[in-house]
């Protein structure tokens, strides 16, 4: 599906009298070097898509990686085009739950072609920031891209932080006093951590190339924008790593606490136990059958010996509070 | 075993009336650049491989570990051919393993002989995909080694998936309220991780010299096809390693569950106790021989001391049910 | 806020008639290579930087980064200043805990900011002891870059100081007889170290640049100060990394000593039990209702059957504690 | 003591009419490049070793390490030889253990001369093949350094593989239902692993020196052999350390074996006391002591107060299965 | 203090007639290339130490850490001069411990300026090894150089293979029958390893650089010899960390003994309990009042029954062996 498709000449955008899939129309009205078509797909058939690559001479290994996603991230440099894989994430608060999608970038001369598989408004939000700064726009084509990538990465930023707060939360949980279930807790925000790494790790080195003046299609004043998104994804990278050690220290943590619940568990059943064993014991001397017992005899032995039996319950149970036993 | 022998000349299979094994009248038939024999053997003999050897020059070394199997994934340089060993695996439904097979490709200027040991389809379908696309088989017998990684390392990915899909059951068993024996699958399922990587890790040097240039014999047109191969190849890495690492989390949440589980045992056996050992004090309390118990002497006693016992475990019941204990 | 704001010359003060925000004037003192303008600000407004910007020509996207504080240590070369962020760290003794502030310097030929965000007096200090060296602030505005390092470096070391004495306080309580809760302890402490980690080390880089030459605005004189710095900021790392693992013993060691007191408790339990249950069985038996039994018309047959339950519970008694089961 | 020394002149072992230690006569036999003595030693005296160094003008610390031995495997180059170390390894079948010797290797122009020292037969077995493979001796001493790498390596693949045997014992021992101790022989395994690894680890860089031409005595067409060697020698460490991956799961799942065990033995445990505890109860109920208790004056009420406790015991039972509690 | 200060000329000691203090007299001696002064300090004063510094000209930087202390081995490089910071090692028998010293070496192009902090006699010896070596000291103050590095790193391995010994005790004591307390002494061990490890591995870059060709100041023929120190310096680095893998793996052993000895305990109590309870039961059910129990006229009813108990209680024995249980 077609969403957007617009030129962009001198940093504004053209309103051209064509309907969105007249690429040739659009292209025809690139007039001198950073004006640029902009066409943004979502989910295209391969048909579509195979009729994109045509009109702007795609390479067909890139256009193949389009149409199935679940790509990893990667940047391919073909003859005259740069191809870019991201992974997009985003949160969904009701699952407590990281989601992927998929953005592909295709970068030539005089276009950009975006491609969008899943959810997300990355794509809308880059267009509209970017028409609002005609002075980026002028970059070219390169522009674009770095306004998608700095989107999506402020988007790991984000999710990152909803999963520092779900760490929190965790943590919190492992310490206080109750009973609690936390390992499954644990192991799905290991496994959300986890899917956010794998969406960034390898978009690293990507973006490494693309700040470094390796790409020569990235224009050199638009490096420290490219250096500021690593930054970014350094910063995601790095409370990600700090959350899963976290994670680990909990989960050692939440073991510990239960081996100290079944002791404190244990003990307090021994003293329970004490406390119905020892007075049955008193129960079962006056029940012997000697024929000589006194008490036996006493008019208040049987008060007595329930006494005694409370007595010792008593004593025992400050015993067990005294000694630090329980 | 010959099990296929052709000569390919521009981009065709030519029909030559020859046997399989008439290596010099095939080779005869190489007209220009490009023009290769395709030689496939299945567990050939050590006299059957000497004989190809000395037919097509092959390195004594490279040969005697084709005959062996068993090697590492590996690429060789020689004088003016190179040896690759690749490791094939397939994932057996019945048992849930992975098994492995081993492909050697022995590559000159205008042959390829591919030998395969143990089970596995994947040079019949490299070879009739390869014989759908005229214009790859053009670029030379680079082409067949090519379309042969592409199709072992699609074979990755296809038992990478089948794992995750075990991993998937593993999880949900662990999570699970039933008592579980997980350990020993989440063990297997790690060997079988291991496995893999043992296929794939070494792999991917030989696989970046192929795609970057280094090895000559390699077509520059070729490099992108054999860059997507090792895309595949970190991408079934990636995956290996991220199920591991699940496993081991899911092997902690396992060790947890147990001492959880213990915990709620312990909790409920000591409950069940109580139930019995408190009217049995009852019981030895009215058993005591005491002169003078008024109870004793109640027409009623009986029962009431039946009710007495009842009425005092449906109280503990009560109790550790309200305080969380159960 | 401007906390201070000077004009340095020949290496001492001057004292200009100017008040603090009159940047113009400020920089018109500025007569010869060496000579510089040290603007300290504290928490300083969007708008405030604003005007800082421009006076000294700073780049957007540092001013961007000042503002908003909680970016990651590093070092940024613009075409004509560098950018530097630190992060600071205090010990909060009340609370056992590490705390984090961050600093920003804009370093240019004849001036030098530093942006101070969150407690701390590193600042002050840096220029108190600075206005003490004038052979030092001859070096030109690099000197204040390396007098602040130097600073807050060296409170990095005091932080780790505090933190091995925390160390060693839950070393010695694992190991102590009594049973603790050291695990929440050690995870809180493993926080802190993460924490003092992610202000170290992606310092180290920075700090390795500007000692090493790789950044012309630091003169060769210079260079072994930052080489110091470095050193101790490699010690402060080491020795966080070595707690950091005596932690992770620590903490092992903790979960072996609940086992083995879990089993020290389990062995006083069984004992206690046994002291009780024996007798029990005892006047259970002399309980039974056999019309021959002699023991029972003995006169003495009642402070027999008491002694005997006694010797019984006294024998086992020794048995346990000589047999090494107590 | 020397083992052998002689003189191979075109490929061929040379008989000459001289003792062995007459080091002078034996190395005027060299008459063209290729030519060399070879002189095997086994555990010299350092008398021994130091006339050797002197014939052959070998360099003093190398002669101390040959001496001394319990050196690391190494590759050193002196001005006008080479001296290598290597560890040789060999399973102990009674002990299930794996010991270490140690081979050091001088090579020189025109000699090599062995010292071995441990246990083994390498040397003698690494000779008879060479003089059997004159085309192999012709290329000069270096190809008795290759010959005994290929022979201590292949020793290294022999231990490797033992140990994969024990390690698949191991685990099956652990998965067992029986209760198995363990965790002493993953530890000896573990320790064994260790071993070979100190072997082979230390061992890569010289092999990787020798194959890859940066020594210049190893003529070019010996390189694929040493590329040889390395490949084993990768092998056996890939191997070394699957296997310690696999044992450090094994141990793991052990632990969990443990816990399982003991919470199958707990709800053992309590099902057995169950069944006795509750027919005490009942036994208690009937010796009360009540006046009007109907059962006691049945003709039948003993036999039917034991059917009820074997009636109880057997329900519980029952339940116990049904229930899934045993 | 001043321990000790000479001239060496021609690679033996001049006796010179003056004070150890006076330097210029010293240095006056130096006539060739390769004679220098040698001037050994321990604990010097900060006064002290700034005579020196202007005597021989060191640079205030290299002074400042000689007088702290506490410093990480490391080289530093100034204009004219080295600075090597060493850590000493040696081991205390009576506490099992690892203690630590500091040594400093300043290099000059004719002097050598040693200072020790801390306990060790590693200097002094030195000082006689070299005197004995005449032609050593003819390569000039390196050769103090050397010849100290030497006498530490040979202490770091006189530790390692104390510390080996200690590891093997643990390991005997882990897998001894009885009950032991490893986890103190594992943990101690641990501590004493990562000591050593803050002296040995940082201490290695330094020996790389100086046995390399990297320092000038390190003529060619010493290299050899602290390619020699660098050489039992990663031998101390690689015991060390297998130690470490040792200990890790002896503490988890240790887990798992504990863990197999609460089960055997839980067994043992168990089959105790049996021994009890159900003897308890039949004198429970021999207590109880029916009118018709045949068993209690028996004139030997009461001599049965405890046969009975004593029959049921041995019979549960030999159960309980011959199944295992025990």
């Amino acid at each position: 599906m077609i969403v957007d498709s617009a030129l962009y000449r001198g940093g504004t955008r053209v309103d051209l009298d064509c309907a969105p899939h007249e690429f040739d129309k659009l292209r025809a009205g690139v007039e001198s070097p950073g004006d640029f078509v902009w066409l943004g797909l979502y989910r295209p058939s391969e048909h579509e898509l195979s009729e994109v690559a045509e009109a702007f001479g795609l390479h067909p290994l890139a256009v193949e990686d389009a149409v199935q996603a679940h790509q990893r991230p990667k940047l391919e440099k073909y003859a005259d085009s740069l191809f870019l894989v991201l992974k997009t994430l985003w949160y969904v608060d009701e699952d407590d739950a990281v989601e992927t999608g998929e953005i592909n970038i295709f970068l030539g001369r005089d276009f950009v072609v975006t491609v969008r598989h899943g959810r997300g408004s990355q794509l809308r939000s880059a267009r509209s920031q970017l028409e609002a700064q005609p002075e980026l726009l002028t970059h070219g084509p390169g522009s674009v891209m770095y306004a998608v990538c700095d989107t999506v990465v402020d988007g790991y930023l984000d999710v990152v932080r909803e999963l520092e707060i779900d760490v929190d939360e965790v943590e919190t949980s492992v310490f206080s006093p109750e009973r609690t279930k936390d390992s499954a807790r644990i192991y799905t925000l290991k496994r959300e951590l986890a899917e956010v790494r794998r969406a960034v790790q390898p978009l690293r080195e990507p973006m490494r190339r693309l700040s470094s003046g390796e790409v020569p299609a990235v224009p050199a004043e638009a490096r420290p924008f490219f250096r500021d998104v690593l930054d970014h994804l350094t910063q995601a990278n790095e409370v990600g790593d700090s959350l899963e050690t976290l994670l680990s220290s909990a989960f050692e943590a939440h073991l510990a606490q239960i081996s100290v619940q079944q002791n404190d568990d244990m003990r307090k059943i021994s003293a329970g136990a004490a406390l119905v064993v020892v007075p049955t014991l008193i129960a079962g001397i006056y029940g012997m059958n000697f024929e000589h017992m006194p008490e036996l005899g006493w008019t208040l032995g049987y008060p007595f010996a329930l006494l005694l039996m409370g007595a010792v319950a008593g004593g025992l149970w400050v015993l067990f509070k005294r000694s630090g036993w329980l």
